[in-house]
């Protein structure tokens, strides 16, 4: 049984393209995973998830812990099981959801207590919970519980706050080898933090190697810098940590972004973008996104994208989507998060070639032409 | 091309089974049709409301011709290509929901004119413009437009109603024959009135039959006057029909309305009991009605209804659809509505083989006494 393996197939600069191997499933990378909050990536089954070329997706700590809570997910066999989603599964620590609670919330060295936003309860979590929860979910691809350092942040802040997120991190590396079987099935993410500072993030690189895990990931970006000073964190950020193991830039993005990123060497992707934006009438087309609620579209008989190869496009007008969104209704949600989907899969399938045909820059500044965001 | 054929290949005692045959496809008898009210079953992709069994789907001339307009629909081609469901559709004539508006219509002889929920703005059904409406939706089995007697009524009332409705029945022909291609792939259903008037009920019948139609309706029942009351009704009303035409219950109904009405000879119907209840958590079983949002089934592996074989059963268990409902999750109404029509149809199904075999009554009983409602 394969645990986890990552293999570089070909490189395009510092792009490359390759895949991870795990015993439910090959992530082909770079992968963007589509974000399945609450059990279930909203609005999609997932046998349509994985029609469009997913390899793996993601589920939230925070939310599953409130409800249906993670002891309840474990008797019931799984996420996997749960949610009838057979392939790999990352979970995020919680810690970012959490910390967004704001007020709701009290941080100390111990980890983080919040009041559940459903029902008022209390709860703890630590880097030991937050393993522990993970474990029971049966992650695939477990992440080290941190703190995802507030925007804007100083520099003796964002040295604080990463200092911490690595003694979290070596937390959650103990917590997670304590020995049962989930650890020889699993693989466990270290995630680099420093903010907009070099220095930081060089120091938190350090600190993971010295802990040591199968794939790190970039944390503390897309928090509000803009993409102009999200690349200029990556030109640095990407080339310290090892190439022969997975990076993963949490949270991104939009296309353009997905893009430049990849051209800096990143792996993984996350981002609700995709999904939230099918259920809001945005749906991504080649030459940037559209709104559907638009009037303009009322009599379109074409599709949202003429470029796209997904069911929706296949078969459905711009006309009758802006009639289910303007009428609220679900279909409308259920069409558009699935173009949204396979928009970004084709997006990843074309990088995947692009790379492994060593014409990345060609790719890129084709689709960067032409998508204006 | 068939315009409209109905054969019947097997009765027993009153009940009949069978198929219609029009250009669109056949429609087996009796038959069910999902409701898809604003050309969308809601939370259905029409390849699963195929999948169900459903051989032709129920439009609502009332909400699309708010939204999106029926003209709009007959620049976009029609209904059928809008919604991408090729075989045939039902409408209504919108008399029924714009005559629920209550305060907000003006009845006359000439027809209804009514305020939109949606905008305020003012329009005017008619038979004439009820039977252009349908026609431009393209509508393969239109309604003859007409009034359902408000209930309870006085057989004056019943009566008075009833007249008018056969004066519109006349002016629906009348307009549904004017030449065009549409009344040579299309087929009209006039409608039977008279309330819980067996009198009334018959001189309804003779001033359809003195009109002509290629199928009848059963008018003014599921209006709330019960099981019973509308079992009564149909002891009579079904067989003043003639038999050679398709026979169809408006607006019914639950599983045991539909299994008395087969068994008094219905060929056809309609209701939005199973997609409505699939999106506030009650689903259909054979033991009768759950909600999974009751507690009890938190923890639930087994499927909604073990004896199901709807995709929804197949994968997903009480416990995870539980945990959708209760999140809200737009995936729970997707599992639970296929869920509830895949029940519907296996009912028809069920009717239709115990028909074919001479054993309606077994399978009646058998239904029966298990399920409750």
């Amino acid at each position: 049984m394969t645990r986890f393996s990552f293999a570089i197939a070909e490189t395009d600069g510092a792009a490359r393209t390759g895949a991870i191997a795990m015993h439910r499933g090959e992530i082909r990378t770079p992968a963007f995973m589509p974000v399945g909050t609450a059990a279930t990536v909203k609005a999609m089954k997932p046998e349509g998830v994985r029609a469009t070329g997913a390899d793996i997706i993601l589920g939230n700590t925070y939310h599953l812990v409130l409800r249906p809570g993670a002891e309840r997910v474990a008797r019931l066999g799984g996420l996997h099981k749960f949610m009838n989603w057979g392939r790999p599964i990352l979970t995020d620590s919680g810690g970012f959801q959490v910390m967004s609670l704001g007020e709701l919330t009290k941080k100390t060295e111990e980890g983080v207590r919040f009041k559940s936003h459903l029902d008022g309860s209390s709860h703890m979590l630590s880097p030991e919970r937050s393993i522990e929860i993970q474990r029971l979910l049966g992650a695939d691809i477990v992440m080290a519980f941190d703190e995802c350092t507030p925007f804007p942040a100083t520099e003796a802040q964002a040295d604080a706050s990463m200092k911490r997120s690595m003694r979290w991190a070596r937390r959650s590396r103990d917590a997670f080898d304590v020995g049962d079987n989930h650890a020889a099935r699993a693989a466990l993410f270290g995630i680099q933090q420093g903010s907009m500072f070099r220095d930081v993030r060089q120091r938190s690189t350090d600190a993971l190697l010295d802990i040591g895990f199968d794939g790190h990931a970039i944390g503390g970006l897309a928090v509000g810098e803009g993409h102009e000073a999200m690349c200029g964190v990556l030109d640095y950020a990407v080339a310290m940590l090892p190439t022969d193991k997975p990076r993963y830039l949490m949270g991104v993005g939009k296309p353009d972004d997905i893009v430049e990123a990849v051209r800096r060497g990143i792996d993984m992707f996350d981002c609700v973008l995709p999904t939230r934006s099918g259920r809001t009438g945005q749906a991504f087309a080649a030459d940037g996104p559209i709104n559907l609620r638009n009037a303009r579209f009322a009599e379109d008989q074409g599709p949202i994208d003429e470029t796209c190869a997904c069911p929706t496009c296949a078969s459905y007008s711009r006309a009758y989507v802006h009639h289910l969104v303007r009428s609220g209704e679900i279909l409308g949600a259920m069409l558009m998060t699935e173009h949204n989907l396979w928009f970004y899969q084709a997006l990843m399938q074309g990088l995947r070639d692009a790379i492994a045909g060593q014409r990345f820059d060609v790719y890129a500044a084709s689709f960067l032409e032409r998508y204006r965001s």
